[in-house]
């Protein structure tokens, strides 16, 4: 099995920790996408039809959308199973993910920033503030379902589900791009959490092969 | 049951076809997100923790994100089932679905608009060129992953999935702002299908009780 993955793209990240919290064993396969490499004909033609990462590939098989990767690897590999089976857990944990997934990171993701900069012509000061506020609206009602909902030490009770998959790795873009979450205790809580637990850790950024310092 | 719905939005609108698909009776409760309805105190501390529609409620019980609401009506309301359990054929319309709703319609949802409406200020042209330059980006990967693993008349063969419920939403919303789709016909050829089914016309945009002409 090989994932095709960026060590920054944040889609990519939850894959990668989905896959460790299940100790699957694969390739992983570098695809800069700072350089284009995802639109490449041979890419697009043998990987992904829709030009992006993650990809997951397995002989003839090839899955992209990080969502779907982790649903089909609950199938294939359900120990830890990380979206619960029980209706009403299983509802709130896709709440979250798909708030995160849908609403926060594809508006702050390289392509969008890229046209803000290369068609917009925006400033550094405008796109910065672009992305605070994206994550602000996104992190209101993350940090508003967890309280509601959540309980500690992951999003959702004892275990780590798909909703830590997600929260993860867009709590550490945001930080890395200088947005203050101090304001949101609960979510931070829980990344904090994260932090110490051998799965989260081996899929950071830092710790893949096409890993380049900033 | 009830469900927070604005007749224009298309995350709504794939939740109005679900249930129509299942039959499942339910009130219609009008939220107009055009004049900040959503963000109201009383919405988002009874109905939404994330300030946004749909949502779905039932006595104490509420759950937003429509795909999340989707996958819980297959569980309460299973015929037809909207997100396959054979794990190949779930891939595929979960891959197509979470493309339309990660990867098309958050950056070209009414919020983004307003914000390059009113904070960056971009002219009409700038706005209309954004609007079809992501739309173009995500029908090509659509059109490719349905042309790859798809099957007639639907997305996925015999019966409307959930992939259905978020493509035909997409593609109306497209054709509203001026979008070219000539290029894509496997998907218009759905689209086209939809527009005959008793279902998807109950779930137009101009058959909702909010419906105003533009």
């Amino acid at each position: 099995m090989e994932l095709h993955s960026f060590f920054n793209s944040s889609t990519s990240y939850r894959v990668r920790i989905a896959l460790a919290l299940k100790g699957v064993p694969f390739e992983y396969v570098p695809v800069d996408i700072r350089t284009g490499e995802h639109r490449k004909e041979a890419y697009v033609a043998a990987v992904n039809p829709s030009g992006a990462v993650p990809a997951l590939t397995e002989g003839e098989f090839s899955l992209s959308q990080s969502l779907a990767i982790v649903d089909w690897l609950d199938t294939r590999y359900p120990e830890p199973q990380l979206i619960p089976a029980e209706p009403e857990q299983r509802a709130r944990v896709l709440e979250l993910s798909l708030l995160i997934s849908c609403d926060m990171h594809p508006v702050n993701n390289l392509r969008v920033l890229k046209y803000l900069d290369t068609v917009l012509k925006v400033t550094p000061e405008q796109k910065s503030e672009w992305y605070k506020h994206w994550v602000a609206e996104g992190m209101d009602g993350v940090e508003r379902l967890l309280s509601k909902y959540g309980a500690r030490p992951w999003c959702f009770g004892e275990q780590p589900t798909l909703a830590d998959c997600c929260l993860v790795p867009q709590i550490a873009n945001a930080l890395r791009m200088g947005c203050d979450l101090d304001v949101y205790p609960t979510s931070m809580a829980v990344y904090r959490h994260a932090a110490s637990h051998p799965a989260f850790q081996a899929a950071q950024p830092g710790r893949q092969p096409d890993f380049v310092a900033p």
